[in-house]
């Protein structure tokens, strides 16, 4: 999962990630859908066995329901 | 309700919304309209059973007036 | 009164319209023009019976004078 | 006076200008020119007669030199 | 390894890098991609010895996912 | 010396101004050269008798090197 | 050495400059690249007799290995 930076949101597309934001806020969820600003869409995850470790960080939290992120909040996004 | 940030406002159209601002604040209401740069339009809704329950939280408010808000203000939208 | 953004600030032209913007201010007055930036200008009102309602929060200026506001300082506009 | 955000500058060419800035600062001067990003050159008044009551606020400065304030810089020009 | 910064950028492909951020967060990883706004990917490193040295500043994290890290946040890469 | 705001910088080449900054600091020198960002180029002047006034504002720096300011940090140009 | 901003860094490719950021931190280093938006690229310098006074100031930090800075993080570059 490399390549440039647009190239690994196309892949990570309905996995989970974890975005990080300027605030100190952090959401968790299943990549719905991104755009060329890095705009993102995230969806509540149905499977929370095993890989949602980043829930145990401070200030992350798991969406619940479809939440679009403006993308000049964003400072990393995990895959 | 998933796809490219802009497709999700598209089928959030005269939906309830909650967006979620850089200065903390966060208002409720139903989605009139929007733009590419996230503008968005917010209208104060006629019905309040049921799914008002962001309004429960920490400075949401919920709008009354038609209320534009200026995109580049936007964290997060919900819908 | 609802559609894209631009397009209610075209409807309000010539109405009465709140203002805030980021650094806490907002100003009331009528809508005299905007450009596609949310670049707007207000005018005193002459009627002051009635809807001045938002005049009684905190904060908020009557314009007196043509006022010319930056586009990049506005959270919201609400018509 | 009223229009659109560039014609309202356009017809103010000459005409005594307070402009505040987002540092809180405010700059009263005569309007010497202006371009499509709101950057303004302001030149000191020689008429200081009858219409300079901005100058009787807090930190409102009349510019003495020929002075180009940086469009970014504006939260609103009071023609 | 010189020239302008997005042939440093290119030439760094698949080496190690560090990434200082705004916020006063650096990442540390295998540079796996970029683009022209320096939104990066970083991955994490296989080999850790003897070159990473920056992991004994302070707040320099050793990254282990893919991460996307969006260009305005970046102050300087090291390569 | 009137005009729109890229016609003064041209009339002030080779001539004495202050450039004062976002973050408090000016800068006081001759102005070799600008573009269209604002971006502008300062050098130490060789006659400092007479006109030197703004070297005794606060934080007022006279440039001794070719000293290149980037635009976006301007908040006004004193010629 | 002057003219328009971006003749000044082309003039001064392989020579050592000072670059201010806006986080109050400066680099210093010889210039081996550069691109539209200030972008720079900085290396080690191997003279360091005479003309690094620049690094008797506080917090300027003398590069070692290849430094990318991005571009709207600088204030001054002193050639």
């Amino acid at each position: 999962m490399s390549g440039r930076p647009l190239d690994v949101l196309e892949e990570s597309l309905n996995e989970p990630v974890t975005v990080h934001l300027k605030d100190g806020m952090a959401y968790h969820g299943t990549l719905a859908g991104y755009d060329q600003h890095m705009n993102v869409v995230l969806e509540g995850r149905l499977d929370v066995d095993g890989e949602g470790d980043a829930l145990g960080e401070l200030d992350v939290e798991a969406v619940e329901d479809t939440t679009i992120i403006r993308g000049d909040n964003v400072v990393t996004i995990k895959a």
